[in-house]
């Protein structure tokens, strides 16, 4: 997507070979004209998929994830992230561990905003080493539904998220996919 | 907003006399089409009053706030809440006490994005005893900005938030006013 790619070029910053803050658009501050264009892009590439669903992850995948979820007119669920959790009955939790953070935290959804049957287009706004896209896909799987796809906003093409989920099956969609992050800026994947 | 309150009334639950839970359109499971003409209304009563940025807090003030700014044709920023927080030069920060949750957590915005002489719409989920929108202003104003108004899509007017938030002069516009919580359902301000 070139509209996203030239945001990244002019506003991304590398901060390390594998740390891109993307602050000024997708994290902290957001481009709801931006995220308007990604929803349509991710909601016309699963048209007639019989997607019902989007599903993402508190915080930073919500504004791309209600975009898609408007444009496909399904429901949007966020899961909520917790440090612990006491043990409730009436949900779905998965433990995820986040490799940039260094922190393991368990992803949770109530039991009845997913139901057997479904189609669920899972949507997060990066993909490093899948830990998350996992977290979500196994939820999904434990509520008898089935994994539309995964539709990421910026993969990490140099970490091993991308290969792994597709490995176990899953159609990733990328919106941008990145080589590497050099002092010279991002080279994405041609 | 007829819409809000239809959907309230059908699908929010009484929790008790002070809680109400609308996690199956607004604060878990997300209605995109409804938090669209959520930010429509927002954005109409805002028309001419020159805001330059949408504010909100995560997480559930994503939804309704990136769809305010999606029709203002302006960016959001959302702040972050952190439970204790390492000093950083670089973060405007004010410490907002949760009655509801009944903890003390600290809102965090990059100085970057909030500029002197900006108009600054603050847009919430819930109005109870205004404490994250106080900080909120707080924050803008720290920042040499200005509050344009409070947008809240709940405001339990049987809280003192609202009272409070006007006499201290801000403008606020709440799109469903609960007067109370009842075993018979919710009772809405006439």
């Amino acid at each position: 997507m070139k509209a996203l790619q030239d945001k990244i070029r002019n506003e991304g910053i590398v901060l390390s070979e594998t740390v891109l803050k993307v602050d000024s658009f997708l994290n902290h501050q957001v481009d709801p004209q931006l995220m308007l264009a990604i929803g349509q892009c991710f909601a016309g590439a699963y048209e007639g998929e019989g997607v019902t669903k989007v599903l993402t992850l508190e915080s930073s995948g919500i504004a791309p994830a209600v975009m898609t979820a408007l444009t496909l007119q399904v429901p949007l669920v966020f899961a909520r992230k917790q440090k612990s959790l006491t043990l409730r009955d009436d949900l779905y939790v998965e433990e995820v561990y986040s490799f940039t953070k260094q922190v393991k935290s368990e992803v949770a959804i109530s039991r009845k905003f997913l139901t057997p049957g479904e189609r669920v287009l899972i949507i997060d706004d990066f993909l490093a080493y899948g830990e998350a896209a996992f977290g979500m896909a196994r939820i999904v799987e434990a509520a008898g539904a089935s994994v539309a796809g995964i539709g990421i906003v910026i993969e990490k093409s140099f970490q091993s998220g991308a290969d792994k989920l597709k490995e176990a099956g899953y159609r990733v969609d990328s919106l941008a996919r990145i080589a590497a992050l050099t002092p010279d800026g991002v080279q994405f994947v041609e």
